[in-house]
């Protein structure tokens, strides 16, 4: 939200990644328009979106690219890439598969700021998460994966 | 995005500003559900978005509190206040008078990453953005204002 306007590159809108190299991300449901979930993406995490057309972030935690959906396979097909005013923020328009969130709701977002749940849980995070790392011994040991 | 669960502070959702003391803001257009703007939030902006009803954010490049609207008019009716699942970004459910973008859009994503325009353009910036700075000795000289 300044008064510079985006660089224009032949077509092609050179995205701000600022100091970090990093910029939000908005992610929005293509059918029913609900917000999803806000991330970051780094340069190679767009590129990465656009060449398969499946939603790709940066983990500021984990300082990792990161495809959505790789662990709990809930993955975002990506209809469309916007960009702000700015050329600093993204809008992902996207098919979600699942639920957005980790805690099994369709999105991020779904409680008020005063603790209201105002979401819909769509999937079970203990089972999607849980993934058996010891298959080739047997089924009785598991561990919870890092969710991604 | 990740495994901590936000403080839960007897029905009030404790926000993580972090380091910065800033959450990156979503408004959405709680008719149509288009995605608006994204701009950042302090602690202050946060309380005076509750208390009065209408979007506050903070200006990174002004450094300081900015409330939507104060020059255009274009202000916006807060309905709701969403966390995500980290509590560190926040949606805002808004009626947006006139347009969220300083360039005259209705909302700042008009445009894909190709260049693409696929916004609206609902007001002319420059008839909103230009001031009568002078007016006290008449209406000949005028100075644009930054827009906010």
């Amino acid at each position: 939200m300044s008064e510079n306007a985006a660089a224009d590159d032949g077509g092609e809108i050179a995205v701000d990644f600022g100091d970090e190299g990093l910029v939000p991300a908005i992610a929005q449901d293509a059918d029913s328009g609900e917000v999803l979930m806000l991330a970051y993406v780094s340069p190679e995490a767009l590129a990465r979106t656009r060449e398969t057309g499946v939603a790709h972030y940066y983990s500021r935690s984990r300082d990792e690219l990161w495809k959505k959906g790789d662990t709990s396979g809930h993955t975002q097909a990506v209809e469309q890439v916007r960009v702000d005013c700015d050329a600093d923020s993204l809008l992902y328009i996207v098919e979600q598969d699942g639920g957005a969130c980790h805690t099994g709701y369709h999105s991020c977002f779904h409680r008020t700021i005063d603790d209201t749940n105002v979401g819909e849980r769509v999937f079970d995070p203990e089972e999607v998460y849980w993934l058996d790392v010891n298959r080739w011994v047997g089924w009785g040991r598991r561990r919870q994966a890092n969710w991604r």
